[in-house]
């Protein structure tokens, strides 16, 4: 396709290399772009390269952070006797989400996998161990992915802490809220009865 | 949702600006720019900026062009004799797709629409007509859509160009190419009746 302008071509090139996007979507983008004010493009521009140049990783969780010291971290409200371990800063979104916790994080910046070459060295797994040690943690909580991969991690992770007195948990799994029973798929359905939990009537 | 960066934050809110993007997808994209090399965020931010500041509107047909006059009107090699009308410069690069045309074009910059608050003389109809004056152009042709809009600002074009000797056409509209006859809508089909043309046999 030839495109009117070098300008718009170079733009649509650059917008297609995000995820997801297609040329086509690149194109309309760039189309609506063109049609904005130039202070919004400035401020999306600004925006993006401020979030690559300006945001660094917490020194104590590894999530992402606008200070050295995150702010879960830095909280007074935080009880620092757990710590839930995530692949990703976007797992913190997801769990801070739920209002349901009320800990601090780590973040191993991704998971144990031999076929990309990920191996315990590449992630944040010694900081954790070093954490535990120094801040007395009572329970670590493992919140990974259901698959291969994380239950590795985690398998990993354990006995990286078995000898320190820390109790290690993983988030439960199970038929998800809402979900149909005769629509879950088998492992899911198998490890649920394998984990059933007593059922206790609310007073 | 509480951000672990107020930079993210921002980044997200920015580029959930754009349309068909949502904030999860905002998120995601931002998450990945994050793990980007600093060069290829600073890439993409300054395409965007440049695209916005740096293209003009082509004096002589109106398209989107880094020059005052775009590469297809300097062209030698396209014939002045036909014009081509067409609502946006997204829809110069569809027909420069099908290498079926060689003439020039004329971005209206919009379509007829009273419910928009759009009327002839937000568009670029005057200087079409002063083209056709000074250009003596023989045929002008109109790829509109096959709208309300479109029709009706067809029609006030054909009324503004009928004091001149202009030929006005307009692209066919009818079955598209690999489609099926039953399951055509019954305007198209309609109209493609009464537009029929010839079945001439090819020597």
């Amino acid at each position: 396709m030839e495109y009117p302008s070098k300008l718009v071509e170079k733009a649509v090139e650059e917008i297609a290399k995000l995820p997801g996007i297609g040329k086509r979507t690149a194109l309309r983008l760039a189309f609506h772009l063109l049609k904005e004010e130039k202070v919004s493009v400035q401020h999306l521009s600004q925006s993006l390269t401020d979030l690559r140049e300006n945001t660094v990783y917490c020194q104590k969780c590894h999530s992402i952070s606008d200070e050295p010291i995150c702010h879960i971290c830095a909280s007074a409200y935080r009880t620092s006797e757990t710590i839930c371990v995530v692949e990703d800063t976007k797992d913190i979104l997801a769990i801070e989400g739920t209002s349901q916790y009320n800990g601090l994080y780590h973040v191993l910046g991704g998971i144990i996998s031999p076929m990309d070459g990920v191996g315990p060295q590449q992630l944040n797994i010694q900081s954790l161990v070093e954490r535990v040690q120094a801040e007395q943690t009572k329970e670590v909580i493992l919140a990974l992915s259901p698959t291969m991969e994380g239950d590795t991690t985690a398998y990993y992770i354990t006995k990286k802490l078995k000898e320190y007195s820390v109790k290690v948990s993983t988030i439960a799994r199970g038929i998800p809220v809402g979900g149909e029973l005769e629509y879950t798929d088998e492992i899911t359905l198998g490890r649920s009865i394998i984990s059933r939990v007593n059922f206790e009537l609310e007073d």
